[in-house]
């Protein structure tokens, strides 16, 4: 007899692009719960051909990355009897972009820097247990941690074939 | 003589929490350019002790992945001289939990899917090409398929110390 218990947490989304730049993205959560439908739009600077209507991709990245562990720590903090009564969480995310003659660049991280400052009474060490915990829990640290391969397809006469 | 260019991509952020399981988020890119701050905010569902007022963090990752690589896939055409007049992109991001009796749970992704269908009278092969290049500049595809460890440190004490 197993305690093991698993859930799944799915995502669906739909991006159209618009304007010279501008992407505008309608999704939601189907499991473990259907919530409303979200309605989110990024664009580029004027630097990159875009016209600065909306916050850039990776803002929205790094803004999953942050609040997702934020959230962690405060769900966390009741399951493991470790008070707080709040938390600041201060990111650094660093990319490099590449580029050899005219060839398109290629990305790659540099470093993710995450301070987290917990208002609360508990130890050092428990804060520590609490992160610990918080960053196994974040779906996007343990994405980070444990990757797997982005499946791409293209649509072609009516059909996605898959491309990777 | 090398013709290798690089630049970097910065982010600084600061998130702060706020009611039950809301965060707020002050950000801005820092590099190649600086760009207007932007404020994001997530919450969580009933569900999980929320109270709905904004989306969930995993909403703000899957736009920023789903949108940097539209913003890539045009850009690139430029470059790339494969014609495109828009591309829309649907998604299905899937994780999964996994508990032990009282523990909390860890998170693992399941499957990431990007379906991609450009308006073009390019061919598959040049569709392909392109879809390529967006993935290797794509900064968020990039990080998923040569991820870096994301460094921690607590604040204790007046002092930020690593707990990696």
């Amino acid at each position: 007899m197993s305690d093991i218990k698993t859930f799944n947490v799915t995502y669906e989304l739909r991006g159209h692009s618009v304007g010279k730049m501008r992407n505008e993205v309608i999704g939601r959560q189907i499991e473990p719960t259907i919530e409303p439908e979200f309605n989110m739009a990024s664009d580029e600077a004027g630097f990159h051909g875009g016209e600065g209507t909306a916050p850039l991709p990776l803002a929205y990245f790094c803004t999953g990355l942050v609040t997702c562990l934020m959230t962690q720590i405060r769900a966390f903090s009741k399951r493991l009897k470790i008070n707080i009564r709040g938390v600041d969480v201060t990111a650094i995310i660093r990319w490099q972009a590449k580029s050899k003659g005219r060839d398109p660049y290629e990305a790659s991280p540099l470093g993710f820097q995450l301070d987290v400052d917990m208002d609360s009474d508990a130890s050092f060490e428990e804060q520590s247990r609490l992160l610990e915990a918080a960053k196994k829990g974040c779906f996007i640290e343990a994405t980070l941690a444990n990757p797997i391969p982005v499946k791409h397809r293209i649509k072609s006469n009516g059909n996605f074939i898959g491309v990777d």
